[in-house]
């Protein structure tokens, strides 16, 4: 017998999700929280994550090993592949950044959705954001529409007629007012990296387009930048 | 640029997946052929799926590890569960056997889909079959078109309007359409295990659900039952 709400909450230990991970405690929800070790460069984001889901409080917090490496096709993982600085770089027919990683999202979401299944949760939260839309084809709403039919047949809690939800809180929220969110309830943002290079000491660069739409964030959100830089 | 038309081929090494790949190639498909360590208790799965990618020609054959036996619920990978012989033993509630493993084919396709994507291949194979039901969600028509259009959202190539399609061959065949229909694509059925509990030299059982219904088909089908069983 659940005693309350369950929710399995994506946690990369970047900003976005963070702060879903403090919405989702502040609902209410007995948080389950899952990040993925997929052999992304920056191993640093995984120790933000362990820091940010022991300080907030969660029921469990696992780590999933995938090798998302194997099938190349991005900077984020493929080490053959520059790291794109400053300015955006796209693959040109689509306009896809260089460092998307193919289905990524569907991937994570799936994943969540076995855990889900498994726990009987009532939700899965994920930091996707279609404001400061960065061009990823599954961080758009109708992506995550049609996840959360697919899932409503893939699973018994659907068949059951209680299907799990996929809940977004961000998607219409700019990146200062998530700051602000997050802020709000008490979230320390210096325990997070967003930065695609950020060294082990989990230090950003402060160069790369992760690191430059965070610093715009706190500006815009008035808030001072907690982040650390490598100089 | 691509010369011949690509499909991801998802491929378990029993008879069902076997059958797929076949066709795929008999299609004129380049075949990129995707299986999974999940912790499965039956490891010789893998090893009868490297033999049959082999015998039938590929183009690649990777294995992904991945930790489904860590979110447990299911009596093919959760060693505290009892393994059901003989007659379906499912959850009461909604009908769904103990061996169903969670949220699995969103799992297998999703990981398919990022392959597929970097591969700019055409299509994803998936040996599911609506008609011998076994009572999986996630091997209905229903899910598969829903999952066929989340991907359509998901990749660059639903972008690009090309989306990759799912294609699911064995659908609407009964298993002794299925054998028969491998037999006359000349595939060796005693390449492929099916059992729940094979021994490591891929012997099956005999006794347990997947047995029972691999034994029907090849006596519905009129055709001499090549398996190798324990006894």
């Amino acid at each position: 017998m659940k005693s309350a709400k369950r929710a399995v909450v994506l946690l990369s230990g970047g900003l976005d999700s963070a702060t879903v991970l403090a919405m989702a405690k502040a609902e209410g929800y007995d948080c389950f929280v899952l990040s993925f070790d997929y052999g992304q460069r920056s191993l640093t984001e995984l120790n933000a994550a362990k820091a940010i889901a022991s300080s907030i409080g969660v029921i469990e917090h696992r780590v999933l090993r995938l090798n998302l490496e194997d099938f190349g096709g991005s900077a984020l993982t493929d080490h053959s592949l520059h790291m794109p600085d400053a300015e955006t770089e796209s693959i040109p027919e689509s306009g896809i950044p260089l460092t998307y990683v193919p289905a990524r999202n569907t991937v994570f979401l799936s994943l969540a959705l076995g855990w889900a299944e498994v726990l009987d949760a009532d939700a899965i939260f994920i930091g996707v954001n279609a404001v400061d839309y960065s061009g990823y084809p599954d961080c758009r709403p109708e992506f995550i529409k049609a996840f959360e039919q697919m899932a409503a047949l893939a699973t018994r809690q659907g068949v059951e007629g209680a299907p799990i939800r996929i809940k977004t809180p961000l998607i219409d929220l700019t990146k200062a007012e998530i700051i602000q969110a997050g802020v709000s309830l008490g979230l320390d943002y210096a325990q997070t990296v967003s930065c695609y290079q950020a060294d082990e000491a989990g230090r950003a660069c402060g160069r790369c387009d992760s690191c430059r739409l965070r610093s715009i964030g706190f500006k815009d959100a008035g808030i001072d930048d907690p982040t650390r830089y490598q100089d």
